[in-house]
């Protein structure tokens, strides 16, 4: 590689998996070429041949660094943290990083899964109704919520899921905050989430990567 | 620490995040106390408070090593490529760590929270019948496997998920063509998924961690 890095990421404003990568390349001042891919128009850009060799799983967000190619938001924050060390958002102690990647995965596994597009599609063919559909999603969401509030009791800080530093347990609560809203839920009864989440909402890099202020964005 | 860890690991032999996890600990020979939970006998024992202060999540596996407790299998197994680094089963290149991850998280986060007992409980409980519960897993595994199988193409060696060694990407693959096959999925329509699954099943790894070989094991 010679000088600056060509950074392409594949994304759509709404996606909560697209939303925590623009939140860490914002951490990292890494600049990026934004390219949309409408999961909606035309029955879903990312299931179209031309996507669907970016990333088999037809799924965004997808990284494209100098001819390297990489899908999955953990995998991409990681590789991140390789391409510009600062702020390193996987701690380097061992278990710092063991507990930051535990909080990323309860959103990633845990709740996000259940919550998606293709999923509330699916139960939809299956005849269950949207309000059965809502409750489905709530009930995974306040689940995933209860037990993040445990945990982030004992690891956040002031501002900060771990400690008071940003991490990437930063970058998947507040997409997932944003996405449980859609449904009517807010963290209010989860007073460290709550905190965190209040804190962070006016961060530069937050409001950068909010989907609410992307090029694609639709009110 | 003075010599060797104290290592508990919280699971149940038919859950394939514990499988993930058990595979990773023999790899690398370590000794551990195998602490089952069943998740099924007096409405799961993974709700209970004691086990719900070791993973606020409500579900295995949960490793305690000296004192420190995490949880989610890609936060346990990188964790212990610290605590024992060999046989290392996240690179160190980043690009080939960047690769290894997405194939565990297209397992961790596009396949598996889809199939799992608590979200077919769910379905159930939205009066779909086991027919389409059973279509509804078959969907997702199809899916997942496909652009598993893609992505398999261009990394695997002859045995391995990548390249010729053992990694983390192989512990998440072996559980979950094992998870597939209890609704009668098998990986023959995936040439690269089924030789390696050919090839790792006769591992002494492999079989010490399978779920049919455990002291909780249920025929």
């Amino acid at each position: 590689m010679s000088g600056k890095s060509s950074i392409i990421l594949y994304n759509y404003f709404r996606s909560s998996a697209s939303y925590r990568v623009r939140l860490a390349l914002h951490l990292k001042g890494l600049e990026f070429e934004y390219r949309p891919v409408h999961l909606l128009k035309e029955g879903g850009f990312q299931k179209k041949a031309e996507f669907a060799t970016v990333n088999p799983m037809k799924h965004v967000p997808a990284l494209v660094v100098d001819g390297f190619t990489v899908s999955e938001s953990v995998a991409i924050i990681k590789y991140l943290d390789h391409l510009k060390p600062q702020p390193r958002l996987f701690p380097a102690d061992p278990r710092a990083e063991a507990s930051v990647l535990q909080i990323c995965e309860m959103i990633n596994s845990g709740i996000q899964p259940l919550q998606n597009l293709k999923v509330l599609g699916e139960l939809d063919r299956l005849g269950v109704s949207k309000d059965d559909q809502k409750e489905w999603v709530l009930k995974w969401v306040r689940g995933g919520f209860e037990a993040l509030e445990t945990l982030l009791a004992r690891t956040a800080g002031e501002k900060h899921c771990f400690g008071d530093v940003w991490t990437a347990a930063d970058c998947f609560l507040m997409p997932q905050v944003f996405a449980a809203a859609r449904f009517g839920f807010t963290p209010d009864a989860y007073p460290t989430i709550a905190r965190i989440h209040a804190a962070l909402e006016k961060d530069p890099a937050v409001i950068a990567a909010h989907p609410m202020n992307q090029v694609d964005t639709e009110k």
